[in-house]
């Protein structure tokens, strides 16, 4: 079965919105086992989309159009449809009929404007939407049977998953739901990531490796791959995938669930029924924000100190005024003072700090942009610890400080030993 | 002139990584007054390719092509390339030289794999790159000419800078340089922004307006469009058009020359010469990390308390007890507190605090997810508001409570007077 993706709309084709819903569709009918085979994205031009449409037509089984369903006049994806399928636009009551009640449930009444989204292609069927006014429709053109979403993702995603999976699975009937693992790696740059696991398809063939870089966290997926509309039972050894996979990664693998860094602290953390507090300075909050991202982190994360000034790390984390003039704020032993300090405040279990040159200003020869010390403190122990990255840009160093910071944290609570280098 | 953009690669086309390419050059070719028409996607297949180059040969003026040229074998652009211009490959020494001089330079050598990306279409042109290992090229085939640009985002932008834009220019007499203002809106859905700006285009014909989403803030463009190869000599009257946009959208531009929220509260605190701390519950260290994603920050921002724990709000920012007990901790009163205690212990000129539910948990009827307690601070000066936001998710919601935390803080730096509502 052959899939393509249209995109819609000038604000995507000129680049002032990057085209997730790309992304999020090709990765969600691979999940069904369908796979997209092009993508293109046009301009709010009425023109431009019927010929998309009929080429597509021509080449594909199904294809899924996002965007232009609006009430504006760039909207024209609708009408776009009728010329390519050379039917007339009418208007559809399911359509009107499900906007007003949208609009009504919200003290809203419907406008010339969002009249005008009622208009469908004579033998279109009309899908729901929930979420937002814009009903999206799907249609039979030559023999590909076409989807019309909107393009606000948030709108589009429900659609999707409410409306068009289940009647896509009941007319080709997909039901075999496909395998994913996925492991959440620190510590390799993707291509290394790449390249440790060169050999995988030929030793498992019938699963698929997919990588997906959020810096500086690196997610590996093991997709089993069973193509619709083949009989395609390979005999999948997914749990022997995932070994050999971890294996390879050189002891990188953070979590074998997917979790973020913060997820997995979190997690090991309620496991072993620990409170944690932590001490700021070039991380400037993000280790806390990152941690409290996490639902239910409240019942572990008590406080973190953001320390910029020399004057806080003294008066409210009781690091000592005398050692941090004589070795200044970037030092293991400030580090160490901060975390013991942070805990102390707090009456944590376990914390840890971060004092380092986020850039790009500050950086001198022997303590250049890119150096971090972390301090972690038990009730019974404190270290710390310097590391050096390559220079990025502050945000980028930002980010790797507070991985590495969570990392340390992980592998403290796993080891219960002096932390080592990750 | 006619542009159209080709992306390559299963990665993309598979959606395990977002196409950010096509946007960044949509953008950049815009800013050069070339607009694209159409960009695709396709994945590692030499046909699919070939015949995409075919069909943008007759349809395009210009084609930039992006991924493919790395030394693995899924990387078979420049393969695709040379049987749609119907040419040999063949061995490029200059692209030869310029990778054996970047590996030189890092202390490795040539391996097979790396000598296979030097073998180009025979009348294509090296565009050298600096970045990384894959040459890129340009070639003619038919009346259109392609780039062939690396996927990786860093290389690619590098490449397009320094090589392909001077070509570009140079090529087609492309020197008159686009103006373009930026507003930062905050406190407006981008549909009603959308809505205020609506008649734009008929007023000021030859600008135009553009939306980039990041929730919850919108950047609003305003770009003077002269399209290449055209003597658009349009009397743009872009003050005018930046003054119109202001009035129209009702008093919520946070920034007039495009900063970011925090960038904005940091220019106003270096102005006036004040120093800021931050008290933090439910946004849990993400307005401290805003802040301090600006560099320079350390100038005036001091210390965040982001105290999770009703015991450390007490303990480390002096929030009392009995009130906290009485009120609980999502209360206007604790929220005052909060930002006093973290002015005081951090000896700043101003705070601002949060106190509120992120959810999806610890909602209550009374205090419902989506309410959040805001406090502001100053040396003579304390006072704290109550929102209530539509229920989104935690991620959402710790988003918008600090940016209207932040925009409390703005407009209290800007108005000097008690807080008023957003």
């Amino acid at each position: 079965m052959i899939a393509h993706l249209v995109s819609t709309g000038d604000e995507v084709l000129l680049g002032d919105v990057v085209d997730t819903n790309s992304a999020f569709l090709s990765n969600a009918l691979a999940m069904l086992g369908i796979r997209v085979r092009k993508t293109t994205t046009v301009g709010d031009d009425a023109d431009v989309i019927a010929r998309i449409l009929v080429e597509t037509a021509r080449q594909a089984d199904i294809c899924i159009v996002t965007g232009g369903l609006g009430p504006t006049r760039d909207d024209l994806t609708a009408s776009a449809c009728a010329k390519a399928a050379q039917k007339k636009l009418v208007l559809n009551m399911t359509a009107q009929k499900s906007m007003a009640a949208y609009f009504q449930k919200r003290g809203f009444e419907l406008t010339k404007e969002n009249k005008k989204q009622a208009l469908l292609p004579e033998t279109a069927s009309v899908l729901v939407n929930i979420s937002g006014t814009a009903p999206g429709f799907f249609i039979r053109i030559d023999q590909c049977l076409f989807f019309f979403l909107p393009g606000v993702p948030g709108e589009m995603r429900t659609m999707f998953k409410n409306v068009v999976v289940p009647e896509l699975k009941r007319r080709f009937c997909l039901n075999e739901p496909v395998r994913i693992e996925r492991l959440t790696v620190f510590g390799l740059p993707e291509s290394k990531v790449g390249r440790l696991l060169e050999g995988f398809e030929a030793l498992f063939p019938g699963l698929r490796l997919g990588f997906r870089a959020d810096f500086p966290v690196i997610e590996v997926k093991i997709v089993s791959v069973q193509e619709a509309g083949k009989d395609n039972k390979k005999a999948v050894c997914m749990d022997k995938a995932k070994t050999w996979v971890i294996r390879h990664l050189e002891g990188k693998v953070v979590s074998e669930t997917g979790l973020s860094m913060a997820q997995e602290v979190g997690r090991l953390l309620t496991v072993q029924n620990k409170t944690v507090a932590v001490a700021e300075s070039c991380t400037g909050g993000l280790i806390s924000s990152q941690l409290t991202d996490v639902s239910g982190s409240s019942e572990y994360f008590l406080f973190s100190g953001v320390t910029y000034a020399n004057d806080a790390k003294v008066n409210i984390l009781g690091v000592e005024k005398e050692s941090l003039l004589k070795y200044g704020a970037v030092h293991e032993l400030t580090a160490g003072q901060m975390a013991s300090g942070a805990r102390k405040k707090a009456g944590a279990d376990i914390a840890v700090s971060t004092t380092g040159i986020a850039g790009p200003g500050g950086g001198t020869k022997e303590k250049p942009v890119g150096m971090v010390c972390i301090g972690i403190a038990t009730r019974t122990f404190s270290s710390a610890r310097t590391y050096f990255f390559p220079q990025r840009d502050r945000l980028m160093n930002k980010q790797m400080f507070a991985a590495t910071a969570l990392n340390l944290l992980r592998r403290h609570l796993i080891e219960g030993a002096p932390a080592k280098a990750p």
